[in-house]
């Protein structure tokens, strides 16, 4: 008896003929097919509702002084803001530009004053009108790995970024409903020249998906031109513009404690227009940041509030979200690590530090592994849990990130969807309705036997429990008759089955054409060389 | 600049030398031997203490609702009790016995009045006088996979249990600071006879560990056997034993709603002895509980009180641990699944449940996966946080389950312990010196340069961060140069590392000496085919 933990009965028992069939024809969509369905099973569109209370991995005291040692670093060690616009800006609002320098310092209360006009939430929205989200609240958006320089798959292997790969990667990024926005590169598509890249990969977003926008703050031309793309491709008004949220962007600092020209225009364009900013300093302990979780806590911290401040001053009430993006790197090469018990720390302290500021929050989907093996699942699952339950809002990179984000893995994408999945499903409430409980079901079974016939059981068959896309519950015999798949192959399988599953989305002609024209006018002036017209 | 969050500097910058140095001798024990250390530098001995609050995945209504429900079942179907001596035992209580059956019904004012005769916290002691654990309260206790037919490693596959993986499986339970008890047969040594392996596996068990010992509850000569070997093998008296907790045992129900004759021996002898019997209904959802998770909670909730009033009944105040093991099975296979969505859900709720009545909970590190790959990976991890999250006590199963539980994976066991030892280091407070804190190191870098030079880098070089048995962080092109190994790879070297550093432990030669003549002596009797002549 003492077996019955181990001996899997119904496992052992079952017919061989059912397995072998799922072994043939593969796994999930191989039931599915039998019964009918075909294609791929993926969850329906849900929003990603975090149920899990926040941890408060740090104490109230502490999590105050990790904000006075930021204040501290503020008033008397300052940041550089490496463009003169933004000196000036920071100046007129009251902040000490040290002479000769671009290094600003902050009085603690003139921080205190600009992060307390950030709003708490807002609204995100795509092109198809279900495209509506709530940051700041319980739900979580998810978008896939962006900006890898290269990305590989089982077939082709390593190859650096391009644009069929970045179109493909898009229809990914549509087609699965776990992602709630687009990313934003997921991975570049560097075989575009440089100056219009940015025009034809906004056009590739727009036409391959209807989920919210994503502009790169490469300066200001290029963000001008993703603002203006945005606003045309979804047929919105200026006005219309300024009332809810259309595109994200990122701006990283250039720790320690810098901000530089391209991003400052990001930041003062996007809050022109007040379209939200994830403002991650890229505080990496041990590298650009202090080799222990609370000095680079309190630089993290101290970076990300000059450049909130500093985006209030540019207009009061823009959106933004504090992204953390704090981990560790491997001591003896320099490497950076992620999903690492620091960064687990970093992230719950980083949720805390949001709770306290009213800041919506932002975290990502890292893992260091080169292959889509254990270590990339257990440090992704490492990430993602911190994320659950740090109460964290916006997931970057939430699916596809490997080898420290220079890869973009089509199998890894597939890999992360199917734990993205699983934690939606865990989201859902049990059902305590009576039939639910099935006392009936019980009394009808009795004592010994199995449920496998009982009524309750049949009415559940098909949707009593989570399906998955790629694990493989076969037993060990099946699962070697049909040669021994892990996991990178099932998902290998997932992601071209989605791309011929895909479906491009509805987009108004009018609004598609606007976007041309303007797509076709900017490559005329040189693209990134010059500014729009409309700027300022 | 955006690409800063995928593009690594510091990985693309570093020089090649150190990289591939690590490449040739294998990761982190190479950068050891680099360093004078060499051999695996797992993590010190320490208490896995959980510093996560318990989430309340259902409501306290919900949780009362489940009570109750589990009540009725008891009182109005009833359980098996299939041993005429646990017939005359709960008569004797107040039971009520159904005429010509074994069916057993209770009145619910019975089973709560024995319920609550359970020690909400026991001490459990192993032969070394530092494994000393208080089960109940915040500490988490692990032991690698029990009872798993077969074993499997990457060099020689899969192969029935036998002594001799049973004894390097044992090696690697004692090697390992993550585990805190022998958590069982880690496979079945099926090469030694039935009727007297037990005897040389519990010697064994003392020979190879000094952490606590555990017992099969596979009739009474068995559970006999085990526990006077034990008593023998620490050298303690009767009465000695009945203080505290020596030695553990499952106690598996028959679900649905059976215990069988071999069980209700294991728990009427640990009983006698005041040892702590792992109560755990064996109630997958959809298989031998009802297809939905309130349903195979509620028979899950039933069996475990009625075979604990059961316990308390034989001997009040007896120490004991509530048992979850409810998860889903593949409807379409009948493949019991584990580390799904439903599997948290029950293991979270269970917790509640324990947490209600103020019994110690156990829980399992399980997976479905048939290979040591991401499947493996993301499945113990949803496992492993439930488990945390849950606020459960012993972690049964917590390194090497593989093929739900039908092996014993020597690479699985490694990538656990991996796992493990990430959220031993997780649950390290946060360090809040001013030191820590680093405002010196900040004024020092200023803005822009790095801290890799910096004196507070130095000083934490060698202990700032986690250092990883298996997780390879190095660079995809020293990656490659190293043949590409995947995590299963990694952890073939280091279970091997291991087995070659293990060192027995010290064991009196005179409390060896009498587990062996009690051994011989019972060998000569027939062993499980007869009682012990100290059997009441």
């Amino acid at each position: 008896m003492q077996a019955t933990e181990s001996t899997a009965p119904s496992k052992a028992t079952k017919p061989r003929r059912s397995v072998r069939s799922r072994a043939r024809s593969g796994g999930r969509s191989a039931n599915l097919a039998e019964r009918g369905g075909g294609g791929i099973n993926q969850l329906p569109k849900r929003k990603f509702m975090n149920r899990f209370p926040p941890v408060a991995f740090l104490s109230e005291d502490e999590i105050e002084s990790i904000h006075q040692a930021s204040l501290t670093v503020l008033r008397d060690i300052g940041m550089s803001f490496m463009h003169p616009e933004a000196l000036k800006i920071l100046k007129e609002h009251g902040a000490e530009i040290v002479p000769d320098s671009d290094v600003v310092k902050f009085d603690p209360a003139l921080v205190e004053e600009y992060i307390a006009k950030v709003p708490p939430t807002f609204t995100l929205r795509g092109r198809n009108p279900d495209s509506v989200h709530q940051i700041g609240g319980k739900e979580i958006v998810v978008g896939t790995v962006s900006s890898a320089p290269n990305c590989s798959d089982l077939d082709n292997g390593h190859r650096p970024g391009n644009q069929k790969d970045y179109e493909n990667l898009l229809r990914l990024n549509q087609y699965f409903n776990v992602f709630s926005f687009v990313g934003g590169y997921p991975v570049e598509p560097a075989d575009l020249p440089p100056e219009t890249r940015h025009l034809d990969a906004s056009e590739a977003m727009l036409r391959l998906s209807d989920k919210p926008f994503y502009g790169y703050s490469l300066g200001r031309a290029r963000i001008l031109d993703s603002i203006e793309i945005c606003r045309r491709g979804l047929g919105i008004g200026d006005q219309e513009l300024l009332q809810d949220a259309y595109l994200m962007t990122v701006v990283n600092t250039s720790s320690p404690m810098r901000l530089d020209g391209p991003m400052i225009e990001g930041i003062i364009e996007m809050a022109q227009v007040r379209q939200p900013v994830i403002i991650t300093p890229f505080t990496l302990s041990g590298a650009m940041a202090p080799a222990s979780l609370s000095g680079a806590l309190v630089s993290q911290n101290a970076e990300a509030l000059a450049s909130i401040a500093f985006m209030q001053m540019v207009k009061a009430g823009a959106p933004l979200v504090y992204g953390t993006f704090t981990s560790n790197v491997d001591m003896k090469s320099g490497a950076p690590a992620f999903g690492t018990p620091e960064y687990v720390k970093t992230t719950l302290a980083s949720g805390q530090l949001g709770r306290r500021y009213k800041i919506p929050m932002r975290a990502s989907n890292a893992c260091a592994a080169n292959a889509v093996d254990g270590q990339a699942a257990y440090e992704s699952m490492f990430s993602l849990w911190s994320f659950v339950l740090g109460g964290i809002h916006v997931c970057k990179h939430g699916a596809g990130w490997l080898e420290g984000g220079l890869v973009a893995s089509f199998e890894k994408l597939i890999m992360d969807v199917e734990i993205l999945q699983n934690f939606l499903e865990m989201m859902e409430p049990i059902a305590m309705d009576a039939d639910s409980m099935a006392l009936e079901a019980i009394r009808e079974v009795g004592q010994g036997g199995h449920f496998f016939g009982a009524a309750h059981t049949m009415a559940r068959y098909d949707t009593a429990f989570y399906s998955p896309l790629v694990s493989d519950w076969r037993n060990h015999g099946a699962w070697e008759e049909a040669g021994s798949p892990q996991t990178a192959e099932h998902c290998n399988r997932v992601w071209k089955q989605a791309l011929a599953e895909y479906q491009q989305p509805e987009w108004d002609p009018a609004c598609a054409e606007s976007v041309r024209e303007y797509v076709e006018l900017r490559r005329a002036q040189g693209g990134s060389e010059s500014l729009p017209d409309h700027a300022a």
